[in-house]
């Protein structure tokens, strides 16, 4: 059986105080909507189709770039949560089967949970995604009959009876997706607030004599973010969660409340993750590395027992191959650095190769930028990069070639070379007192002046 | 009315187990003194004075810092509340009006609170500040009858039922300043420690037929530091009340806990403060900035669209216009950075001023001491900046003009013109492999030599 | 009365999920193993040994570089804690006096609760070491009759009588050395696990008549670690309570959930340690010194009224006299600075010795390293380096000897000399312009290419 999805992403989100859409906030560095994208990505879904409004061009693109078969249908005014889905008809035209409605602001339902109401989908017409809220408050109650959902009731028309019901309704979903839109054409919006509600149309199916039922999750799957003060107890959730399954997967982690993954890292085992590292999109890390303190990694792969920092950066494109060593106040971007190779002070390596087992100088910097366009820096094998070299890009350095520290590298060496670009040393004698008192003069002068 | 303020700040501390005087430890970047001075600033006091003891050369030049208009008052002996307010009869001569009593220990005092007491003070002779304590332990306390305050009784003389009330003492008082001194000239020092108490004047004043009464605020307005442990507890109360502010403001905190405001600092809506950023003193970031992991800021400004970090720290009197990017391992001090300006890595500038749209390269650092004085950088807009470059101020670099990376500017550059400073390179065939050759023999000789 | 300690460091760790052994996972920058030996030190041990299994050559290294008289026995299957004790019988041999069992995994026993195991055991034969737990739960009962120690019971094996005793076993035992090993002799293996018990000793001691007592500690100290999150939590318990001593022995600490000590770190009163400080192994601080935001610190000294940091790093060797100052992005390595040297910005000083009051200038490079040796720099007092000063090591600077800024020093500087290595600057009129549009029609052909 086929599945879809459609999102709704239509908010403004006004508690959020932001002129963001709410469903771009991020968790873990991605988008509270691509963490909805990836949770419903656990069914295969055929089709996607995201309902924005607020900000939908940004929402759009990102989306896009997350999925670019993503579809999307603009809901142009907010009528409430069936008007959001009715105008996901046109999108899904032609499809046939299941569909599921997620909520982009609601980024933590697992993949289980949406497997199992694709597989109670196939006992029954009209599937609800509830949870046993340890404090129901204002929540609709899902009242059931046995495993038959009878109907959902708001928490405002509830009786005492069924106030005291804790199974509550999470909003998420799922039904033959003729039946669901056949479904949400009979919604109407006679309440107080004139909306349409999505979840009208279980009373409908009932009331068609089609059959509903509930699959349960736990109540952390249906948080959802509205303002930023619960985005960011959500990361906090969130990265509390990961760090813990990094340390059952055999990560060392000296301070876990001071380590910052995004929601795709990867750390091998006996990896060890020193206080206070910041990890961004798109970061691998092998096994028996060592990341060390105040360490920033973005769109970067580093190799086995490899060594990073303590104030390191890694930008996207970094590569560190085994044994590489990367130290303080060190930045590598877009670069390849081969086997045992070590840059470990004060240096930028930009849009550059370096060979195996080189040992780059302190504040060595590859000029890969002449104010126009971006160039590489290639270096050899075994070669030895002096203290302060700067290396003008395009410039290739050869295999076991030497450069004098302070030398301005604009031409290729040969392997086994020695570059040199340096003015010869001068000693001065007794010049330093000299200008110390000249300096010494003039300051007082000055301050003379200034009275 | 006049009011004017007493601020008790002349305790030792001993707890702290610190020479540094007690109110001149800190929170949030200000001094607990600074804290109490800020409080009663809400009530515009016509003059404030602070009753200083120990360490009281330091304690004032710190207000005085805060408010050069501030007087001081010397409680040699520390002889009690009533002896320390009685010190501040002469500074208070020929005032008139009401009279806060505060203490420079306690910082979170809110203005509303103190507003609170001087309308209270229109109806009644004594305004006393009382909390409702969820643990009264050993605080006196408040006996009311209705809305008047009959007296204040100490623990130890309370009875079982005194004990019972939960309405506790702050010991800030507020009353008309000839009626304060007058109820101080009664208080005597017959009890266990031989002080003088502040405290007594209400029952003083309840003998002589004047009325009293009780503002209350929250428990934690009332919090007094005793020790480091308790002043720690005191910073995080703050700084989580601070971020929960802002994230209310439309600032996002991608980890809140991590992020550390001062007392005075300023941020706009949207921007984003990612993990481990430090705010010290007087820092305004206005909105739709990016404050990178791992920044430190202090006495600074930062325009819209600014990025900051990672890694960047920026000192007093940095000053970053719109869409300005200060990238890592930078250091902007005394400086102006214009519209779109870029200094992204590796690089100090200070004292100078940058144009707009200029490229300052990876390495670059503004001379600016000479050992004895500071001196001015200017670099004109649209400028290239190359890698390395010294700029040995006093210089100006023209606009549009471009600097040879590794050079060492000395004298000014005209606009549009490339400045040179650099020898030329040159390959020695096969030196380096040599040289590899020769180092390890002497290596091996050296070895040898040590056994 | 001798002692000697048998520390059991055999077992896999298997929830560990880690190819390092157990014992050698760290809390504060020292193996569990060495935790266990410094509190093993409280009873001044004639001998200790350690029963090394899983991961033995690494277990030994570990504890020989901890103290060289270690002794170490193999168990080399390991079939229970009685086998493993009884390995320890030759390398005791010779030895009379008490012997304490302590585990390699329980890193937080303190000294007086050592030393009460030995002053019990003068009153009794066997000493065991007993904790009330919160929730006893499955942990072994000891069944007390007055002060005697009547037997221990497994849980599995206890009546409910037995199991609402709340006094638990933590496997610590003390006895006479020949008294051990007659008892171990006599345990047996007939058990669900097949295993030999060290607790069975305290039946069969009773059997023979001989008496056995129980000394309480706090459980606390009990805790043994069996995984990553065990041992970040006895990370954070062991950072909590060394940041409260900290702070009652007058340390400032501005954010003490952000800095992080070693076991071994020494810190002066008055010293104020702002947030995200990271400590490794063998720093000592002293009072009134200020370590700022950001900093890492590792086997260095740092003296009254030095700053250090924000953005610094301190690596082994380093050594601040007073009133240094070492600033942002500046890594200091096996070298000296004398009374008031300022090093504060972008610098990487390694093997070298600074002279009082001197200024090292931004972007100063020690290149102690020329691709096979590291050399030595040495500057004098009152020198002025100028910025971007490359010293090729080994080289001397001498006093009140000044570089011009973007210089390589390969020779020394006599003092009170001025040493120059500088290329001239020429100004090119209007070439920068002519370059950049070069350069823009550059990139225009290139992309036309691409199209």
């Amino acid at each position: 059986m086929s599945t879809a999805l459609i999102i709704l992403a239509a908010g403004m989100g006004t508690r959020m105080n932001s002129d963001l859409p709410k469903v771009l906030h991020q968790i873990a560095g991605a988008p509270l909507l691509i963490h909805a994208m990836k949770a419903g990505a656990a069914v295969a879904p055929e089709r996607t189709v995201i309902v924005t409004g607020h900000g939908a061009a940004q929402v759009e693109q990102a989306a896009r770039e997350w999925d670019e078969d993503t579809q999307f249908a603009l809901q142009a005014e907010q009528n409430g949560t069936a008007h959001a889905v009715a105008q996901a008809r046109e999108a899904l035209a032609g499809f046939s089967g299941d569909v599921i409605v997620l909520y982009g602001d609601t980024p933590f339902i697992q993949p289980e949970t949406l497997e199992a109401m694709v597989q109670a989908r196939a006992r029954h017409d009209v599937v609800v995604l509830g949870f046993t809220a340890a404090d129901p408050d204002r929540y609709g109650r899902l009242v059931m009959d046995g495993t038959a959902l009878e109907r959902i009731v708001e928490y405002k028309d509830a009786t005492d009876q069924e106030r005291a019901i804790t199974l509550c309704n999470s909003g998420v979903i799922c039904a033959d997706c003729e039946t669901l839109f056949s479904l949400i054409d009979a919604v109407d919006n006679n309440n107080a607030a004139g909306e349409y509600y999505l979840t009208d149309i279980v009373g409908l199916a009932r009331t068609r004599g089609l059959s509903a039922t509930a699959v349960t999750c736990d109540e952390s799957e249906t948080l959802g973010i509205n303002s930023r003060a619960e985005l960011a107890a959500a990361e906090t959730a969130w990265q509390s969660r990961a760090r813990q399954i990094a340390m059952e997967d055999g990560v060392t982690l000296l301070a876990p409340e001071t380590v910052f993954f995004a929601h795709d890292t990867v750390v091998g085992r006996d990896t060890v993750i020193e206080q206070n590292v910041v990890f961004g999109p798109n970061v691998t890390v092998e096994s028996n590395a060592r990341i060390r303190a105040f360490s920033h990694l973005e769109g970067c792969h580093v190799s086995q027992r490899a060594i990073v920092g303590p104030f390191a950066r890694l930008r996207p494109g970094a590569e560190l191959a085994e044994d590489v060593h990367v130290g303080n106040f060190v930045e590598i971007k877009n670069a390849y650095l081969d086997e045992g190779a070590k840059a470990n002070h004060l240096t930028y390596i930009g849009d550059a190769s370096i060979g195996k087992a080189t040992n780059i100088g302190a504040g060595t910097i590859t000029c890969n930028y002449d104010g126009v366009m971006k160039h590489h820096t290639e270096i050899g094998a075994n070669a030895f990069i002096g203290s302060n070299t700067m290396l003008v890009a395009p410039v290739r350095v050869g295999h076991r070639a030497m450069t004098a520290s302070g030398s301005v590298i604009t031409t290729d060496i040969p392997d086994e070379a020695l570059a040199l670009a340096r003015a010869k040393q001068v000693n001065k004698p007794g010049l330093a007192t000299k200008l110390f008192d000249i300096l010494k003069k003039q300051k007082e002068k000055r301050q003379k002046g200034a009275e």
